[in-house]
């Protein structure tokens, strides 16, 4: 951030009086200029015990699987964002069945929430940011072609919780790879 | 948004190619400036049956009761976030014991997530944003006082699931006044 979105003047890195951050703070008209961690939601949609993933059109990890998701929107629900990204990357309808896991990034100012959905019908297909969108049975996961540690944690808790014939909420922390395996 | 912060130059609202909403995009650089909902995180936090409330310093709401809660930070996990706010807030501890609810504010673009907590000690006093911290017993809690239903309707879950032994977790939308009474 270079200049204020308000007037357009020089902001300065301060932490503003009765704050304990830094924030940019115009020089000009005084506005603080917040930034805040984003949502990403999505959906872990089921039809007749198959999951729907979705090859990436797009980078961060172009040619990976990946739940349908994406940042949630101004004016959306969570559940409403989720709904909408499945159909976006994948033509796909689901109705959401509960939430399921929520993963904290936080070196990335981050936090996934995805949901537990039903497809209406399995006639997917691929949307613009997607390669391919195909249903899987679990022996068939392509787990090591996975996007995201998201994705892999949410789906292993998701097909041993379906084992148990209980799905619970999962929640955790996702750290940077070089933490992890430091 | 009247200019851009990366060049300060005039900003225009136009659904980029490729999108289909529309955003603030710079007529220099080109930089589209996404707006995203933003979560406030907090706690429920007991001590010896009785729940920590903060009666508030600040606007909205000036003199009404929350729980501590607040906007969740860049780099924080969603956990630290209602940690940090209930020490800001009511100078207070606690061990968080889960995610306990969830509330869409579309109308305003924000996501409440709000965690259990066990206070570490009983020892609460009112932060900057607060004018008084005090714990209440479910009988003494200020029903008509409190600043908004995302609390009303967690508190009023917390003590339903405490009777039955089991804390569930809770998902709701908010809608504005009008809506609702519409």
């Amino acid at each position: 951030m270079n200049f204020c979105s308000n007037c357009g003047a020089s902001v300065t890195r301060l932490v503003p009086p009765g704050d304990n951050l830094p924030r940019w703070v115009c020089s000009q008209c005084n506005t603080i200029h917040y930034e805040n961690p984003k949502m990403i939601v999505g959906c872990v949609a089921e039809w007749d015990s198959r999951i729907l993933l979705c090859k990436r059109a797009i980078e961060p990890r172009y040619g990976l699987w990946t739940v349908p998701a994406g940042f949630l929107e101004n004016g959306e629900t969570t559940a409403d964002g989720a709904l909408r990204e499945t159909l976006e990357e994948a033509n796909a309808r689901v109705e959401i069945a509960g939430l399921f896991s929520l993963y904290n990034l936080p070196h990335i100012s981050q936090v996934y929430l995805l949901f537990r959905g039903r497809l209406v019908d399995p006639d997917v297909s691929a949307g613009a940011e997607t390669l391919e969108a195909r249903l899987f049975e679990e022996t068939d996961i392509p787990w090591s072609e996975l996007a995201f540690a998201t994705v892999r944690n949410t789906l292993q808790h998701y097909f041993s919780d379906r084992r148990t014939g209980h799905f619970g909420f999962h929640i955790g922390t996702i750290e940077p790879m070089a933490r992890r395996q430091g």
